[in-house]
């Protein structure tokens, strides 16, 4: 049954594997008159480029992404928007080793289960590839939020046990420029030095590293979310964790808050030049599911990538023991790359509930 | 827009408020010949039931779920099925004092920022009082799951800082029973006893407490959950995310497990009696967002309740301050009466992916 | 897989089988702020209520609509609106010679082929009965529609081989009273008569007769109905197929239109009071799937119905012939009931895509 | 809001416009395992293509259709199938002429009304180029119907005031030559021969003519199909009507048994070989809205070409008047090239109630 849509209103389609001729993305339920800027689309997608630094894998994708409909003359016309990313630099070659097994914590296994026929190069659909439509997508969503002021800010706030100290960051353009301006996008510097010192030194031991990614949406008006099942922090928990190698999702006080009293944690309100606004922020901008106009704070939990450059044992489709290491491009660590996706599932989870808001009065 | 819905093949739709006549459910994609029991139906709904110990709210509703479609001579008909249960021991008068104001960290000022007008009494739709149709439809969702052998366990594993140190328990009628035996739903009977006490403590002072539920399914079989946006981990999480109160949700080695390194981490496979099975399950039974048919398992962080029995400052609808305090009957930790709920939002996200696996093949 | 609901912004779920405690229906995603008459309710069920008159069947169903959640002092709340209807006269041994048989035309066999186990007690959930839960959030929407007045009127054009030969007439105060005056929902008042005669004389043989259903919209805004699948006559179309004994649906100039020339039957612009308009109206007021502004008109073939007072020959369930012959109480033409729910599934419809067309521009 | 995919299961999203670089379609939820056979697709594209005999609009496009995600070693893999279609023989000055004005009957202004901003170029989104890639999507679920023995045979019944006179045909090869070898795809070659004279004359008056389409399904199981909302024939209502120039669907006796009798219309039962079958087939092979295990027949109405190459007065986006005439390349009759479309459409409405129906049982 069909899984590779998102959002209701605003609904982005994917689809392309890792060694097929190209990936894409459509979305159905943009409004029209939202203004596209080409160049951020690929400034975007440069972000999540494979090959940007030293700390990622050297595959060489020049992810260049094409809207092919859904926009004229400098505006989107309502109608669907279809992007591409032609894939350039696949060596499928490098991936008949998998053809007949099933490496570790990968989707091999379970691709081979419920599928009972799968494209193996690279790992086909299940290979993170795919997030390049998501990050497509996400730059579409991002322009249609700058029109209501909205604006999203993901970094790395840990990998392996470094960890920054500081609380959530506030959506700066000084924040924003730190976080690019370190390769393991952590804006804190000195911690960013020793973050890119422990992936290398991981690397060389052929190993990977996990880690998490914090996020801050600011400019959110009151009302985003919806009662029940589609509360705006279920959907972006469900957004999170459909990014390939999260494992885990939280906001506001998150699991650390289950340890307080209410009496410690209740967000007090009070009016800030003429708005309710809470004194704290414990409750990470939702409440009852539904934003409060405060920022939205929540941390995602990425594990270490699961193709390590060791041998290790497992079983090929025959259920026969056998021992696979592996091969090909990877990163030792996702975080930096991952942080706009994060990102841009943030912000097509907000368009969607901005858009849904329209109709919750008459 | 709607968002009282859960499920693609099996939905849910719930509806009713805390103070209405009554809360229900209609269940629309039941599989034909599924044999209903009533008697689990009422057990599971008990098992959520207020007033049903010392340390939950003393509000007395004897929830009777009745079933008034859908079912005949015993069994499913696979039209939908509705269920109800009348509201009986509703105080409305108990909340006329929040008609006009906020509660802190409650749901009264986004609900009155998105919809304009809201049903204030106990909190009307945002009240948990939803999630009895939730565990209404989770009962007959077991059922299903029964006939495919699929069995879910969840359990307090901490209340504040007091926390279970075994591993995630195997479901067994032994482990249900030490859930069940204690009245906090923890399965460590010394443990069980220090929640106990530390709950009565805090509701002494008036005030409330966090804590968190672990669920573990047995039974799935390899290749329930999809690709891309519906993995099986993310609907959980969603599904998870969606009930009151909740904060984060983690699968498998969860955020703990960002710390480690690829090469710990990884699940590597074996053969045990024909069957492929990993070692060891850091993956939490899901792999590349599929069960790869190891036991399912995740944690569920509940925020401590809003309501606390102490003087709040807060600001009323027309932004003047004022001081609120919790009257009516509340709990002071919803972790014990949670258990089911988390129960039945996973059986009805494994039932709907179990249906929709069917259509994975030719 | 779920099939009881209708609308993607305005959901209406609807539930209950004819001899069930209950029918019902969920609307989940009606805005807040719409005002609610109860007695508006009542009269558009009351239309639809059995016995009504002389030539409809003598069930005897008060069909007393109750809303159980959604509204609050007297106005939706932009939660989910339910509402019960009570099954009084159920009269199940009448249909005890079905249960083992397949009465022709009816959906006694395929039922059972589809699913396998089937309420058979007057039909289940395949009785018509299940439309007066249309009818009743029909109600709603209409109330919703109130407030952009959009009108709504359907009326019986043909009744076997007697048609109206007027065109399609203008919703007015007027003409609804003409439509309502007549127990045949016939405006034309000569017509409505022979209709009747005609009915009665078929009832009396035991026999029954089909005919078609007119409808006009008037009052909608240009733009409402969206390109490609939605287009807005194509979800008219779907509703109004929905309905039992429907056979088909045309809009505009319909059928008969196949045999013009584009030349005869494009409909050219004018400028009227300063508002776009079109001359003629074969487009039915909707061009490209989106309504121009013009009323949109469009007409429904109902069959005869499929249960009459004779003997027929048949097979029952293990193949073997019988006779059977109509017991219960039934109507010798739908047309006249069928007029508010043609009105109800309009009424939704276009609510529906009101509340979409929210989201076309930015 | 979205609009451009269709189906449940087997969801079709469709992209792109009459004068973009492509056109092309998704289908996320096809079964893995499914045998493609490229030359079948692209015989499918070649009968709705351009330019493929004199009765046809003379653009000369190639519709060369590409697989590019999906399919692995010749056999779908269970994860999104993607197809383009490059647009060759744009030429998009023939069009400038529309920029500012609205062509009577056709969509421009329906278009700026609704989205404020639209590509005009050839009618964008509006045009029927993009029934293409419904085609294509097609051909894929015709591969798919083939692993169950379902057929579907869809002809041209009447061009004008032309009609056949035989009842519907059966699903046969003959037959399908037949349709294929008359350029208007009528099986009677005397009638064929008529319409084509007949379509000829008109389009020398740089007129235009409809007609209709009839359509035939063999090989349905019983048992597809849902109640109430989704009846098989309500979504086969929706699929013919979001078709371009479509006015019109009826199925079975459809409007002409509005005027019958119940004791005329009604399917007898009996027993064939076995299997339970109906004498007549008044019901079009769908009762209730559930496929009966006959054939299924229905019958589509389209409404003559509104471009004509004749002088027309209408207004410019400011309200003016000018006359427009239509330039370019266009079809007098659509029929013929529509033949492939309502097969397609019929197609992936039928995969979806298929896979769809894999739930109605435990």
């Amino acid at each position: 049954m069909s899984s590779n849509s998102f959002g209701k209103i605003f609904k982005v389609t994917i689809f392309g594997e890792s060694h097929g001729p190209m990936i894409g993305m459509v979305i159905d339920g943009c409004p029209a008159g939202v203004e596209i800027d080409e160049d951020f689309i690929q400034h975007e997608l440069d972000r999540r480029r494979p090959g940007q630094s030293k700390i990622t894998t050297q595959r060489q994708e020049e992810d260049r992404g094409q809207i092919v409909s859904g926009v004229f003359q400098g505006k989107t016309t309502g109608t669907p928007m279809a992007g591409i990313i032609l894939n350039k630099d696949q060596r499928s070659n490098d991936y008949s080793h998998i053809a007949e097994s099933f490496r570790p914590s990968h989707a091999d296994f379970t691709y081979q289960e419920k599928y009972g026929h799968r494209d193996y190069r690279g790992g086909g659909r299940s290979s993170a590839r795919e997030t390049a439509a998501r990050v497509f997508a996400g730059a579409i969503a991002k322009m249609v939020l700058n029109n209501f002021n909205i604006k999203i800010l993901a970094y790395v706030s840990s990998v392996g046990d470094l960890e920054m100290k500081e609380d959530y960051l506030k959506v700066t353009e000084i924040n924003r420029k730190k976080v690019e301006s370190s390769i393991v996008r952590c804006p804190n510097e000195i911690m960013s030095k020793q973050m890119i010192a422990l992936i290398e030194s991981v690397q060389k031991k052929g190993d990977t590293i996990g880690g998490i990614i914090s996020c801050v949406i600011s400019g959110t008006p009151a009302g985003l979310g919806s009662p029940v099942f589609d509360k705006l922090h279920a959907d972006l928990g469900k957004a999170m964790l459909s990014i390939n190698a999260v494992k885990g999702f939280q906001y506001g006080a998150g699991f650390k808050g289950t340890r307080a009293r209410g009496s410690e944690q209740n967000d007090l309100f009070e009016l800030k030049k003429g708005i309710v606004k809470t004194k704290t922020n414990f409750s990470g901008g939702i409440q009852g599911g539904i934003s409060n106009g405060m920022d939205i704070t929540f941390q995602v939990a990425f594990k270490p990538v699961a193709t390590i450059m060791q041998d290790q044992p497992t079983l090929n489709i025959n259920s026969e023991k056998m021992t696979i290491k592996g091969k090909g491009r990877h990163d030792p660590c996702v975080l930096p790359r991952a942080v706009p996706i994060v990102e841009a599932m943030a912000a097509l989870t907000l368009v969607d509930h901005l858009l849904r808001n329209r109709s919750s009065k008459l």
